[in-house]
Formats: structure tokens, sequence, C-alpha cells
């Protein structure tokens, strides 16, 4: 089996020939240029970067479950990176983010252009339709990728048609989640795990990895497995995400950081901070929530995270989860290939720098 | 054939229940009452009004081609409102629209429950947000909906999915230029009448008439017919929506006129102004657009309007292509039902008045 950095490697090519084909198929419909760059941009930004861990955790378990047809299976695959294209694209609306993979995002993209070309109006609130426009674009093609599959047996491809639309109404559930939080003035922990399980477990790595079985092996019992294995590195990777956002090296990740506090995200260390942490502690990291920060306040920030033992508990509960992955890992009747794949796989996580 | 009206009466029941059962199969995943009810609220504006007109015309043409299967058919169809409802809630989310079908659109809903709960932080955004999400809902559910059919042969149904998902691309590229003319100081003819024909030829008459043909027979010959027939009907439906925007009953509406002088939307009628209107009614009318207008000066545009000649244009093309659309349906060679059943739609278009 590959490893996530040879599979980035043979899987990009799969993933440019499909925008490629795809986005100018759409394109023959228009000549207007400035349409025409802004489609063309939303590629540029597919490609310019991503780890690709969906569709990578989905050829993991077709393969530990037998598949053999790996090539058709790769280019169905790519629907977990047009899907995510469109989660990113509406969700840096959302957001407001103008960064993505240290680029433009594609709304801050067609706001430039827009500028340039002396455009009038409501630039800003244009410029946010065409990103979501977009996106909405990639969601059709995600879909569409996933419908005209020849090469596998249709019982094989109707299960995984309906996982892949319960990770939809997952990942949508989620996000919808994540944006309610973000309004609400202390969020319940269980809604923190809740947001966690559908927007990075369920949609990361259970329905991916059931997926992958499902499509080489539509009797495959290994559902259950793979949720618990799956909620397990979910949980790790959204901590280390949540983690990074607080610690990590802005250059290495790309973008700033303490994104979550300036967006008033409920995390596990936001979550920790106002539920465990002293009384001062939560005055000052509410008089900080939801604004964009200076670098002194950015540091004492870090330091209400440090004090109040939240980075600490994040650390812990990161490798309760990973060891807990590894042992399922290690258990499974699956072959030493899958378990050496994985147990690389949970390395890079822990190492994961953005 | 059923009339339009009688077909809604078949046809509301069936998207009912879709809805029903849909939204709580998403609903399982949740207990916040909060979530629970802006997503049911959804339904209830997909309920509250409509034409249906996108299935009818399907329908009409599943029947004429000698389609027996209605019931299953009709299932099927409910498609075409599902992604409707998500086509509306992004727009709405886009054009900044407060109502829909004389009550609140789903993120004014959702920015009146914040309210009321005494949230915190940006609440027109986490509204905004919410109302794009329900929207993506909405648009898996009506692909989903196309995937899982037993009831027509593999073959109809590939050609109905293509044309569905040609369809997406179509009305995204039509909503794109849409937009983007919007920003624009002048818009090219050309690209309102493009945008008419993606935005409402292809995809409110020709790809539903088409889906429709192929579900009952795969191998018609009516895809060119359908085009031209569709093509005529899509202009004189969108000239009448955006005539009816300047001297329509704000009351049979369910909305108020001149949305589109104040979204500075390109139509004919606005454009008419700007390329053939006298100097003092272009410069007027640009002082005007873009802007909300009190009473006086809606009446002034109005005035412009008439008297720069742009109503009695719009007019005489609206006869135009609905006359020419008559001499197409007189001359198919598609039984007298047919022919009946599409005359009067052809009659309530010219008579409508929301």
């Amino acid at each position: 089996m590959y490893t996530l950095q040879e599979f980035k490697t043979v899987f990009d090519p799969i993933l440019k020939e499909f925008l490629d084909k795809r986005i100018n198929e759409f394109l023959r419909n228009t000549t207007d240029p400035f349409v025409r760059d802004f489609v063309l941009y939303s590629k540029t930004l597919s490609l310019a970067g991503g780890k690709r861990i969906r569709p990578y955790i989905a050829y993991i378990m077709y393969t530990a479950s037998g598949g053999k047809n790996t090539e058709a299976a790769l280019r169905l695959f790519v629907c977990f990176e047009i899907f995510h294209m469109f989660a990113l694209m509406h969700d840096d609306v959302m957001d407001k983010q103008d960064k993505r993979h240290g680029i433009a995002t594609v709304h801050a993209y067609v706001l430039e252009r827009l500028k340039e070309n002396d455009r009038t109006g409501d630039l800003e609130n244009v410029a946010k339709a065409q990103g979501i426009l977009a996106g909405s674009l990639f969601f059709s093609w995600a879909m569409e990728l996933f419908l005209d599959d020849k090469e596998f047996p249709g019982k094989n491809l109707k299960i995984a048609h309906d996982y892949f639309y319960k990770m939809v109404d997952e990942v949508c559930l989620g996000q919808i989640f994540d944006i309610d939080t973000t309004s609400r003035k202390v969020t319940p922990e269980e809604l923190v795990t809740q947001k966690t399980i559908l927007k990075t477990s369920r949609y990361t790595f259970v329905r991916p990895a059931q997926i992958g079985a499902h499509l080489a092996d539509p009797n495959n019992k290994l559902d259950d497995y793979l949720e618990n294995l799956g909620t397990k590195l979910g949980i790790a990777f959204q901590l280390q995400d949540d983690l990074l956002d607080i610690i990590g090296d802005t250059k290495k990740l790309e973008k700033n950081i303490l994104r979550d506090v300036a967006d008033r995200q409920s995390t596990f260390f936001t979550n920790f901070v106002l539920h465990k942490g002293s009384k001062m502690q939560r005055e000052k990291f509410l008089h900080y929530f939801g604004n964009e920060l200076n670098s002194g306040e950015q540091e004492e920030v870090i330091n209400i995270f440090t004090e109040s033992g939240a980075i600490d508990a994040g650390k812990k509960l990161i490798l309760q989860n990973l060891e807990e992955a590894k042992r399922l890992i290690n258990m499974a009747d699956l072959g030493n290939d899958y378990k050496k794949t994985c147990l690389d796989l949970i390395q890079i996580m822990q190492d994961r720098q953005n």
C-alpha cells in the first residue's frame, strides 16, 4: 500500500485530469473572460494544497478489503476531494477566510478581480456569491462522479452511494452545529463532541473507510469496527487541528493562528477555558473571544490556554485516542500491510505541523 | 392530462411526503431544538407556495411520450422542486431577500430566532450561513432522489441523470452571470439573453421537458424540438417575471416591486433603458439603479420604463415568443391532449399576476 505521500503523487494527476475535463465541459457554455478566469482559479486552488486524506482512507480500506481495481477506485475517490473543495469554498465564505493553501480563497480572488475591473455595487456580496456558486458546482460534480461508474458492480456502488449521502447529511449537520456554536454565549461540551464526530470523525475517517471497504466487498462486516476506529482518529485529528490553531507555526500552517478565538469557534480548548478555567481566566478570555488580536493579546490568550491546563488536557486526549486507535488497528483481522500503513498514518498525524 | 392547478393538488402531497420522510431522517442525528426548528422551517417554506411548473413540464412530456408509470414519475419529479428550493434558499441569501411565498426566507427566519434566543456575535452572518447550509442539504437530497429509483429502466434513468447534471451546470452558470451583471456598469444585451436562456429556458422548460420525455422513451427524438420550444417559453416567462417586477401588484406578488432596480439586476427592461433610452432617461435611471426607492421614486422609475418604450417592447417580445411557441405546439406530432395542455399553460403564463 502507498504511504500518504506516495498516494498524493499518484492521486493528484487523476484529480487534475478530472478537474481539467469537467471544468472545460462547464466552460464550453461561456466565452466570458471574467467568469472563465475565476472558475479556472477554483481548479488552481484545488491543486495548490491538501493532504488527500479522505481518498487515502478510502483507498486503504478498498485495498485492505481485497479490492483490485485500484485505478478505477482512485478515479471514483476523486469525489471526496471535489466534495471537500465544495465544503472549503462554502466554509471560507462563512468564516470570511481570505487565504487557503497559502493563496487567495475563491471569493477573495473574485473580489480582487472585481476591483481591478473597476466594477461597481456591493462587491463583497458579489464575490461571496460567486464563491458559493463555484462551491455548489463542485458539490454537483462530486455527486455526478459517483453516478457514472461502470467499473464496479451495482450492489457495491449502491452501498457506496448510500454512505456518501449519509456523509453529506452528517457534514452539513456538523457545520450547522459549528456555525450555531459561534453565536452561543456558552456551548455545552456535548455539542462540541457531536460536532467533532460529525464534521471530522464521520466525514474524514468513518465514511470514506466504509465506502472504500464496501466498494471492494459489499458483504464486509467492518462497519462497526470502522465507526469505532474512525471516531477515535477523528477526535484526535480535530484536537490536533485546534491545538495547532493555538501553538502552531504560522509559516508551516500557511494561515494565522487563533482563528478559532477570533471566529468565536467552540473547540475543546475554548470550552475547557470557559468551563474549567478560573474566574479570572474565563473573564479575560471572554474579553478576547470573537475579536481579532494583536501579537501582545495573542500571547496573553495563549497563556490562558496554557495556564488553565487546556493545552495539557488536549495533548493528553490526543495521545489517548491515538493509543486506542493503534490498539484497534493491531487487533484487526486485516493483514500486516494494512496495519503498517495505518500505524504510519497515525505517526504522520502525531507529527503534523499543518 | 392534469391542468397546472390539478397537478399541484396531486403533486404537493407527494412532495410533502418526501420532505417529511427525508427531514425526519436527517433530524434523527440531533435533538437540538434550535437546529430542528429551522430545518423544519425549510419544509414549511417549501410547501408555502410555488407553482410546481418544473415537475409539471416534466410530467407533460413524460405523459406525451407514452409514459404510464405516472405515480413513480411524480415521486421522481420531486427532485425538481427540492432542487428549486436549494436554488431559492441560496439566491435569497445572495439577493438579501427576507420574504418568499409571503413568509420569512430561511435565513431571515434563523435571524429572528437567534435574536429571540439572545445569541451573540455576527448574527447576520450566522443566519446567512445557516440559509446556505439548509439549501445545500436540499441540493444533496435532490440528487439522491434521482439515484435510487428502481421503477425505471437503467437506460432511461441514465439519460435523465445526464440531463439533470447538465441542468445544474446551466443554472449555476446562469446564476454566476446574474450575480456578475449586478456589478457591471453596463451589461451587454447578449449577456442578458444568455442568462435568460440558462437560468429560465433551460432550467424551467428545456431540461425538465427532456428529462420527462427520456424517462418515458429513451429513444425519443424530441430534444431539438424541446430546446426550441422551451427557449421561447423561457424567454417569455422571464420577461413576464421582469415585467411584473415593474408593473405588478405587490399584494398578488407577495413581494415588493422594483427589486431588480434596487439589486442592480440587468433585465431586458433595465438594459432597454440603459441602451435605448434618451440621455436624460439613462442618467435619471442610473441615479436610482442599485437603490431602495420610496414610493415617489418608484413612480418616477416606472415612468422611465414606460416612456423609454421598454414596457411596450417587452410586452411585444412576450407575445412574439408565446405566439411562436403556440405555433410549435400546434405543429408537433404529439396528440391533442398534449396540445390542449400546453396551450392552456401558455394562457396561464399570459394571465399570471405573480
